[in-house]
C-alpha cells in the first residue's frame, strides 16, 4: 500500500477524492490537508459533508492536517493529491514536490508549465516522459502531474480516436456545466432555477488552450510541449444540474468520416484496458436512444469514470456531431488524478 | 377594428395569443376556437390557465367555438391565428384561407411550402409578394402566413444585420431551449428536474432550414423561394428553464468583422421602427455584463417581443461568437404571429 | 428459491421492483406482466427505462407477459407483486389470489377491505393473522396483503416506538411529496419547476385512514380491524424533489415525553431485526444535525429502507415535532412489498 | 410629496423596495443608503440587480449615500425604510429615530421591545398608538415602527379575520419557504435543487411570538404590548421555489366555525379600503380551484400585495385546515414596510 494525503480535503472535489480513495486496493488515505481553519478539527467536525452516501466512516473521526509539506504527518505519504484552490496550489504544489512527494493536481494553477505533463491516462500518458525534464529543471525530488478541467476532459477523451483515425481540423464545443463544478457555494440557487448562465470565468480559454497541449506531442529536441494542430472554438454555460457536463460538439475530420465509422472508433477506443487500473472503466459508452446521453441517468456510468456520447450524427457544417456527457466531479475531477497516480504508480514504481 | 379569431385557444400559445390582444389597439378577438372537446364550453371552464397573469376576464366567459371555417362564429372574422399542432393546421389552414380569411400560423405545417411566406417582419416582409402566387396557386381568397419555429426566430433576427452588413459563410448554434416549448403537458418533471434533454424532435432540421428559406429571396422568374447561401448546423438541448430559450450561436462572416462592429450592427437594427406597430419593440437588446443574457432575467425584454444578446467576442474557428435569448412563447410564437399580421394590416389594409 | 412475478412492470414502480428483486437471495423473478400494448416485446423495448442504474441485464432481453393469472407464465410463480394502477389492481388483484397466488400489492385497491391486511412489517405484522379470514371469506387459495400508500409509511413507522412507549392521542403532519410518487409523467415540469402544488388527489384521506388500521388492532371477536383511538389531520404538497418525501410531523403524546425520550424510542426501534430478512434496514436513522434529513442527501439511507428522523423538538401545541423523511419509491412501494413478502416467507413458508 | 431613503439598498430586499418606491404618489425616493463598500458608487456599479425588471433608471445613476444619520444626504430625509441585516439595524435604526426620522424597518433587532409596533397594517394599526411612549422612553425626535418576520406576516393576515369573528383556540402551521427569503447568496443551488431544507435559523421562533404580539393588544396601564390569548406551533421548510412562501395552516377556532364561513369572512376582510393606499390590495384572495394556491402562479396577486388563500376543508385534529400563499419579498418584505409609512402618513402627517 502506498500512503497518500488529499490537499483540500473538506472541499467538494476533496469529499470525492475521499470517497475514490476508500477502501483503495493500492492507496491508503493517511493525511487530510486543509487550511488552518480546519487543521486540528476532527474531520467530520472540519467540513460539511453533502455527498449522498455517508462520510466514510475511516475518515471522519481523523484529524484534519496543515498543508504545510514539512509537517510529520506527510513523512510517510509518497503522493498527494490536489483539491487546492488555484493560489494556493501555485504556492504549495511545488513546496510539495521539492519535499519528494508526486503530486497528481487537480488546480488550475501548473497545468499550462512546459514542463508539467497536463494529462488524460487513455490520451496522453507518453507526457510522463517530460518529468526527468520537470524534475531537472526545477530541482524537484518528487514532481507535479496534473489533469485537465473537467469540461476538457470530457471533450478530448472523444477527440482522441477520432483524432488517432481520421485527423481533426475544426472542433466546435458549446457546454451545459453542472453547478457542483463551481463547489458546494459556488452557485446560489437564485442564479440557475428556471435559469441558466451563459459564462463561466475563463472556462472557455482552458478549454481551448488544454484540448490543444493534451492532444498535442512532446518536442523532444527542445524539451517542450507542442501543440496539436487543429483550430477549436467554445463557449460554456452552466445549467441547473447538480453534476454532469453535457456538451454539443461538432468535429471537421482531416479524412472523411461517417458518424457509423466515428461510433465504431469511440466504442473501440480502450487503451489502458491490459493495465487493470482499479479505478478504470471504459472510456467511452455509446448511448443508441435518440434523446441519451443525460446527466441525471447516465453520470454514474463506469462509477462515474466513463464518458457517455449519444446522437453521433451529420452536420452540415462540421459533417459530424455528437452529445458527450461526463461526471465532473468524478471523470473531471477527482478520479481523474486518482487513476493518472495509478498508471503512475503502475509503469514507474 | 379588426375582427379576430384565435384557433386551438386553450393551449400554452394559444394563452398567449389571448394574453398579446387583449386590449390590442387594432385587433379585436371575437372566436376563440379549439377542439371539439372543448367548444361549447366557457374558455374558464375548457382550459387549464397556467399564465402568472389572470386569464383576461373579457375572455374567461367567452363561449369556446370550434375550428370549422364555415361555422357562422367566423362570418364575421377577418383574421385567424393559427396555434394548431401541425396536423390539425395542415387540414384546417387552408380551409380558412379558401374562405378568405387571413391566416397568421405558429404551427409548421405549411412554413416549408414553396408559395407559402416564412416570416418574420423585421427580417423578410418582402416575402409578402409570394402571396399574389400563392392566392393563385391555391385558389384562396385568403392566405396563409406562417412564423418559424421559435429557435429559428431567436437565432435569424441576430443574423439578419450581420449578413446585411459582412456577408455569412458559416453559421454553428447549439441551443438550451426552455420547457413550455413543449406545452404544458410537454416535458415530465422527472425528465428535466437536475437534468437535461439533449434532443428535440425535427427541432434541428426545422432550424437548418428555415434559416436559409428566411434569409433566402425570391425568384421572380420561377416565383419561389430560394434559400440563403451559408450553410447551418445545429444542436439542441432541452434543459430546466420555464421560458426563455437560449442560443450559443458562432458565425463566420465573409467579410471580416470585430466584435465591436457586430454589436454596432446588431444595436442599430430598428428597421420597422417607422410603421409603429402595437406589439413591435426593439429587435435586439445588447446585454453588457459578462454573464448575461439569462433567461429569467432578460426573457421579458421590450414585453418579451426583443431578443438580448451578449457576450459578442472572437472565436478561434468562426470568428464571431455570441449568445442570443428569446421569449420562446412571445417574440417566438404568439407575438411573432401577431407582428405578422399588423405589418399585414399596415401594408395592405 | 421462490419464484415471484412482478405485475406493472413497465412502470415507474414496477422498474423500481426489478431493482429490488435483481440479485435477490430467496426470490427469483420470473415474469414481468404488463399490459397488452407490452406484453411479447422484450421488456427493454417494452419500457422506457429511467432509473439512474442501468436496467438489470437479465431482465432486459425478456419477454414481457400478460396479467392474465391463468396465463401459463405464471404456472410456476408463487408470489406476484403488484404495482398495477388502483382499478386494474381491484379486478385482477383477486384473480391471481384465487388462482393460489400471494399477492403483495402496493395498489390502493385493496387496502382498507376488512379481510385484508394493510401492513408495515415492522409496525402490525400480526395483521397476517387474518389471513385466514379472508381465505375463507374470499374463497382464495392465495392471499392478497397490501401496504400502505408511501407518505403512510414514513410517518407510521416513526409513530410506532412513541405509541408503543408514551401513546398518542393527536396527530398532525403536513406532507412535501416527492414528484417520482406521481409516475414518471404525473408531474408535468411547468408545474413544478419554481413552484409546488398544495394537493394531491385522495392523500390526505389515504393518510388520515390507513395510520389508524396500521396503528390499530385485529377484533377477534368480530373478525374484522379496529383503528387506533388517535386523531390524525394531514394537508399534502409536492413539491421539487425527484425521489423522498419530507414529513413535518406533530405528535401529542398521552404521558409526556421529552424530544430526548422520543429519540431514544426511536433510535432503538428495530422489531425485526431476529429475521435477517435481505431488504430489512434498521427502520429509522436519527440525524442529529440541525438542518437534516434532506431528501437528496439522505433518501438512500440503508439503501433506501430506512426513515430518516431529525429535528425533534419542543412544540408549543403539540409538545413534540420532528421532521421524516423516506425513499418514497423504495421503503414507500416497492421495497415496502418485498419486505411483507420476506417476512411472510420467513414466518410461513 | 415626501421625501424618503432605503437603508441597505443594493440587497434584495432593499432592490424591492426600489420597485415599490418607483412613481410612488407620495414618496419620493432621495437617498440609497449602503455599506461604505458601496457608498460612493452609482448605484447600478454598487449592486447586482437581478430583478426581472430593469432597474429604474432614475435610480441607476444616483450616487449610493452611506448609512450615517449624520450624513448630509439625509437632511431633507422625512422617513427611511430599513432593509439592513439584524446587527446594524440594532446600532443604526435608534440612530435615525434620534435624528428625527421615521423608520419602516423590515429587519427583526428592535421587532420583540415593548415599546416598538410590530405591525400589520390590516391586522393592529392600533399599535401605532405605543409611539408617544417609545418617543418619552427613548428619547426620538423620530419613531422606529417594524413589519413582521415574512412568513408571520402570511399567517397572521389570514388568522385575523377569523379570531374577529371566531376566536382561535390553537394554531398549527408548517413552511415552504422560496429561497429569495435568504437574500441572494443565502442558498446554495447545490442545497435545494431536487433537494427541500427543513430549518430556517430562527424562524420558527419569529413566527410564534411575533403572531401573538401581532395579534395582541395594548396594556395601557402598564403601556406594553400583550400577547394573543392562543397557542402556535410552527415548523419551517426551505423549498425550491423563487418567491412565494406556501403554508400549510391549521386553525381551532373557540367558536365552531364551517369551512365556507371562514372562506367568507377572509372573504369580506378589507379593513384599510377607505384609506386609498397606494400600495394597498385586497388582503386576501380566496382560489377555489383544489390545486391552488401555487407560488409561481399567484405570487403576484395584488401586485404581490394579497395573500391568496385555497383549499379551505375541514381538519380532524383542529376542525380547519388551509393553504396560503403571500409573495415573500413584496407583501412579506419591502411592501410590508411601504403600506406602513403609507398608513402612518395617512394617518398622522
Amino acid at each position: 500500500m502506498i500512503k497518500v494525503g488529499v490537499l483540500g480535503a473538506t472541499g467538494n472535489v476533496g469529499q470525492r477524492f475521499m470517497q475514490m480513495l476508500e477502501n483503495h486496493p493500492i492507496f491508503e488515505l493517511e493525511v487530510l490537508g486543509a487550511s488552518s481553519r480546519s487543521a486540528g478539527k476532527k474531520y467530520a467536525d472540519a467540513c460539511y459533508w453533502y455527498q449522498t452516501e455517508p462520510i466514510p466512516e475511516e475518515y471522519a473521526n481523523k484529524m484534519v492536517q496543515t498543508t504545510d509539506p514539512t509537517d510529520k504527518a506527510y513523512e510517510d505519504v509518497d503522493i498527494v493529491f490536489s483539491a487546492l484552490p488555484s493560489d494556493l496550489a501555485k504556492k504549495l504544489e511545488p513546496e510539495f514536490a521539492k519535499e519528494g512527494k508526486l503530486v497528481f493536481s487537480n488546480a488550475s494553477a501548473m497545468r499550462m508549465e512546459n514542463d508539467v505533463p497536463l494529462m488524460i491516462p487513455e490520451v496522453n500518458y507518453d507526457h510522463f516522459e517530460m518529468l526527468d525534464i520537470q524534475r531537472e529543471n526545477r530541482n524537484y525530488d518528487g514532481a507535479i502531474i496534473t489533469n485537465p478541467n473537467c469540461s476538457t476532459i470530457c471533450a478530448v477523451i472523444t477527440l482522441k480516436p477520432i483524432m488517432d483515425k481520421f485527423g481533426i481540423d475544426l472542433v466546435n464545443i458549446t457546454t451545459m456545466q453542472a453547478i457542483s463544478g463551481a463547489g458546494y457555494n459556488g452557485v446560489p440557487s437564485m442564479a440557475i432555477i428556471d435559469n441558466l448562465v451563459p459564462y463561466i470565468g475563463s472556462e472557455e480559454e482552458k478549454m481551448q488552450t488544454e484540448s490543444l497541449k493534451l492532444l498535442g506531442a512532446i518536442d523532444k529536441e527542445n524539451n517542450k510541449f507542442t501543440d496539436a494542430n487543429f483550430k477549436i472554438g467554445v463557449s460554456c454555460n452552466r445549467v441547473s444540474v447538480i453534476d454532469g457536463h453535457t456538451e454539443s460538439i461538432f468535429v471537421k475530420t482531416t479524412e472523411e468520416a461517417t458518424p457509423e465509422e466515428i461510433k465504431k472508433v469511440m466504442d473501440k477506443f480502450d487503451p489502458l484496458k491490459e493495465y487493470n487500473l482499479p479505478t478504470y472503466a471504459k472510456p467511452i459508452v455509446i448511448r443508441e436512444e435518440m434523446d441519451r446521453p443525460q446527466p441525471r441517468l447516465d453520470r454514474d456510468a463506469g462509477n462515474g469514470m466513463s464518458i457517455s456520447v449519444g446522437r453521433i450524427r451529420e452536420d452540415p457544417v462540421f459533417g459530424i456531431k455528437y452529445t458527450a456527457l461526463e461526471h465532473n466531479t468524478i471523470r473531471g475531477a477527482a478520479g481523474a488524478s486518482v487513476l493518472n497516480a495509478e498508471l503512475y504508480v503502475k509503469k514507474y514504481l
